[in-house]
């Protein structure tokens, strides 16, 4: 069934949308400020990259160490990766319009002639719709652009959004939802409690996908993790979680996990201060990377 | 009763509008990203040309392979009928205005001297919609399309809605809306549970139509079935149903049913992945190809 | 008191306003896509003909040969008529305002000279309030619109609506509603039950009107049947009423009912498809006709 | 604490408002289409006529003979005073700015040397709030007219509405409400029901008034009548209520009550047709015209 | 604490804003039709000229007569003080920006020389909100205005709104919301009951001030008199309360109440003609003139 | 974990974001009239200078000596570090596309050789927001206005908002929050009770933050205090607290607390006037100083 899918890396994702995103679509990322848009983006491009692909990230906001830096914060290390196979470009203050209809198909060429794989990511792709309130404009803008890029592989955008009360999803927001193979619906709302993070799928074509509403968590050194159901986390009050990280290592060890994924529970174990046990993470983690416990 | 009537091929749809759409009139597929407009319009094509039908799909956004490609991951073979009676116009980055009132009317008249029966799709006619936030120039650009299209055949439109909270129909397909001949509303509220889509026929004209709201879902392979009446599902774990659709592939040949029907139990079957008896939606079609149990 | 009331041949409606039109005075009926405008329009017109009056009917979207044949699907045989007592101007793609302002005053001046009593439909008035979305352009050219064929007698005119949620009539319908003698609102919400189609009249001047929300139906053959009390109709299975039909026509017939209401119960007798009991249709019709049992 | 004021001619309504208008104040009726305006209007300005004063009724929609023929339906007599009393100027297609600024002032002063007391109706004042959507140039426009009316005595201006849902009284009629004396707001909610029909006092300048929501109705021959208490009237079948009308004919000539009370009376019981006795709309009448029982 | 405070006049309302407004601060007094806006405004000056200070009435709507005339009927006697200590500036039709500009910094400087405490009243604001749509504008405009009036002492400005439902200031006055030291925000829902009149402080900067929603009333005689709880006030009928009042005289005068509150509670008395005691009122009376009983 | 993070001032925040802000990032303080965005602007840039930092408070609307005024009023002495280390720019009137893109680089410039930390105050940034509708200009002045002064160190910039119902956040002040790093939401109902301020984190890039609503007070010569729990403050009569105070003060210094510490505690302790106990505040205000009890 994942035949020819392409993991996300959102962890908890993939068996949403039948294992991952289809080869050559542009996708989606919707949600208002602070619904970690940019986390879910490098998130995506890191786990390419961890695995042998190459990344490609168009920001047209901040700059490549703006965004580095802050993926360190988030525990990803993509200093590392920086030139080899995770490249930028980066798009403030430039025309759009000539650097999508110009510049960037002759980028994507060059770079179309290695075959390995590439994961794509614009990172805002705000200002092109707020470049022109002209919705005939930005359709052929946004359009040219998902066309371009999509010649390197799975694409994903991240667009902020700002939905009027009871919208499904923003009016302001219509043409790249429109005009791309898949859309994710980040929501949140500053109101405390265990839910106020959601994630829905809008659409994902030629895909038969999950249709409910997803709670997610934001896991210092992990990312995003979906919880496929919306049962109660026990909120307890933080403990000493290093025993269950500890047996998590070990038994990862003699699966032979990678060593990158055992970095990445460590790292986990060193930031957990939640008030919960990590159990449902962790199980969540060794479903995404194949693991059988 | 249903005396000219063209079934439209939506399992479940025609018991809805008296057998089918009315000859020569243009039918609007009106719902927001994900409602599966697209599967609608292939399977309305597809239904014609399996029965012997030409069909014409006037494609306003992707190209011919990208729709084929998607109709062979929903199930529908469209290759082995292109170009023999499957033909595509594609109109991307073309002058609407021009297109809609030099070109489609000589392509059609073209067209129209063979007798063989054509069903139409324009998918999505929203770049039309799009292209001008002019009411009056969206009327005559859209009433001439259909005027010049319903010539042909059958003719069925795609278009993307935004509806607002508590609206019946998006304001922004008004148009459209007003121009048609028959209109039916797809609506998808990603939030789990068994009846999060529904359709609606808005008009019909000349015709008693259905006038409740009917759940439907994607039948991989099968495509859109509708659901006259939202009785519940019993929803339970996966099983294996090969037993049931042994049988049905059985009643069906003892009827004579045609082998492209056949095939397409065979293909429901190897994609069932549903947590619940397919009895109810084998049912449906067969009474869709009239054959009676 | 019905004193110079024109009937408005929809049955029903004219117990609700003194027993119907006041003569000279341009009635305007909104309504969404759906709400049967049309059946509304044709069915006022051909009343009058039926019994001996004229019509003229001013189509601006459709041609006279269209409306004929969905007339036709709805069991009214406008085609007899035809160039005999009912009239057809056809309107499509032409410049309203110089149609407006010369040509139809000269056309109502030629034939307001016949003495024969004629009723006027404009069906949809929509194009012209789409024409300009300049409120005081709209209220000239719909005034002057009005103010024209009033002459030749009661005016009829259908207006496409798109109410907001909450709002008892859409503001786009503003300046027909204002500039109207009697406005009629039919409401049609797709969601299944006895109820879901409404009217409610807006105004209606120097008239003491029902002041409730009043369900209608349409009966193939008959046309809109308005029922004056929201009291459940008892849904049972279709069954066979051709008794209660004949008791029906043979009653009309020993009353000396017109040739027309006799072949009218008959129609609706061959199209009967309702799963419930015809009785309270027949006894509207029986009132209408002032046929007393 | 009636000193100065001017009777409204509404039964029920003055005893709301001190007693009536002030003198030389413009009050203005806000309402959606069919809730009375003209009904309101005609009657102000007829109860001055038939207490000695003389009333100069602006329209700016219908003619004076339209006007006429619709008071008459409701039982005014208007044609007897026409040119008497009763003078009308009728403003159709006419410049507004022109008119207001010019020709009206010149009027005024040339009627304002007679000493009589007089009644000024601008009915509707839509058309100079839509003569342009510059809120400034309203502003001026209806400040100016409003200044140079209220100079001959008591203005009333009706104005069409469209409020949305929740709002108190429509955005768009926001500048006569902003420049009046006083505002009146009627509500009409088709429905059915006792309490369809309600009057609020929005403001009214120097004076303490009712505050409440007061439902009113209409009764031929006499116009609105305003209800102080929303208290529940027994609605039973239309019986004969001669009998009550009589007494109260009885009462009043005994009260030696002026002619045309007597005739109002009278006119009353032969347009009778509600479901419940007149007892409560005859004392209503009865305390308007001062006669205590 | 209350040092440097200046009483506002409005009965109540001090002892909510830490003793009255801040010296040289503009504040506003925003609500919707019928309000209050101008009797707030009255009462502020009256307040100041009462105890010796003077008052520029700037109007930018009505004549000075009329403005005394309606002040008058709500019991302020204005004309007492005109053009002694009670000035007026009359601006209606005159060119805002020039005025603002130029002429109202050579006024204001002529007068400021003078030592006498000044009030300043600005009613309504609401034409130069008009006079522009642009924001940037009247942000000039009213700043500009707010600049050069503050020179002279407290500053009041009243303001039209038309808030839609659900916000809590209409968003059409946000400018000079924004512009100003101090917001009051008044509401009249005519919908009957004791609460239909209420006062809400937006902001009052430097302020700790009540943050609830208080009841007023309008007391002719006195004002406007703000309750600083909600609790219900009994309601019987009108009855006789002179033996109240003159107790109320009594006690004052053996205080030694200076001449004009002893007048002010006598008008009360004269005037009093609601279903209930007046004790509350003049308690809130004695209060604010600093009576201790 | 507070690695280099910069504490906010804001007593009871800097737990609910890590720490305190990131360095060198924009953060915005978005609310209505009325919720403290100056307070918490004064607050932040006195808590740096009061700890040896510097201060550039960038004023776009009062002058430095009228914020100086309020500040006093709050019990913040800014005039005792003016020009010293607290130091204004007023840029009242002036064009700010000009300012933003010359001369404050220069500024910038010239202040960023010195070593010691600064803090920039944006107060209130609303005349940027407004000096184009245009949301791509808007997007390059903000932008560009942010990239200078984070230079500096530590921004924040104040926003007013027009929230309309249900809506988190306000449409109009959708560039700065896109923009900024960081937005924190004030929110004031003026409706009573002990709930009607709170604060919300929208986002904070790189930071786990708290994802309640946090009710949040004024305490005057303390300033905002933000409480982590919405628990019920008993509101009890205001009594004497002195005892409390003077413990506090004792404990303080023997805990070696800084004088200017000693002093803020004095001056909560001479304006208390709250209706409950300073227990709470105090022990949020030792938190903040890092002082264990």
């Amino acid at each position: 069934m994942t035949n020819g899918r392409i993991p996300s890396g959102i962890y908890g994702l993939d068996r949403l949308i039948e294992g991952g995103f289809r080869d050559k679509t542009a996708n989606v990322v919707v949600g208002s400020s602070g619904t970690g848009k940019t986390t879910f983006a490098i998130q995506f491009i890191m786990h390419g990259i961890e695995n042998g692909e190459q990344g490609l990230y168009i920001s047209l906001e901040e700059s490549p160490s703006q965004i580095m830096e802050e993926a360190a914060l988030m525990g990803f290390d993509m200093e590392k990766h920086y030139e080899e196979n995770l490249f930028f470009i980066h798009l403030k203050g430039q025309n759009f319009k000539k650097m999508i209809e110009e510049q960037l198909p002759a980028l994507v060429k060059a770079r179309s002639d290695y075959l390995i794989k590439t994961r794509v990511v614009v990172d805002p792709l705000t200002p092109v719709i707020w470049a022109t309130p002209d919705q005939l404009e930005q359709r052929e803008l946004i359009g040219k652009l998902f066309y371009t890029v999509k010649e390197l592989g799975v694409v994903l955008a991240t667009v902020e959004e700002h939905a009027k009360p009871g919208e499904t999803i923003g009016e302001d927001v219509l043409i790249p939802v429109y005009l791309s193979d898949g859309v994710i619906h980040l929501e949140y709302y500053p109101v405390g409690g265990a839910f106020n993070r959601t994630l829905q799928i809008i659409k994902m074509r030629g895909t038969k996908h999950g249709e409910g509403v997803y709670p997610y968590i934001f896991v210092r050194g992990a990312g995003i993790v979906v919880r496929s159901a919306p049962t109660e986390v026990e909120e307890v009050k933080p403990g000493d979680y290093s025993e269950v990280f500890d047996r998590a290592i070990k038994t990862a060890q003699s699966m032979n996990a990678p060593e990158h994924v055992i970095e990445k529970i460590k790292k986990i174990r060193d930031n957990w201060q939640y008030p919960y046990s990590p159990e449902e993470v962790l199980e969540i983690l060794f479903d995404s990377f194949k693991l059988k416990r």
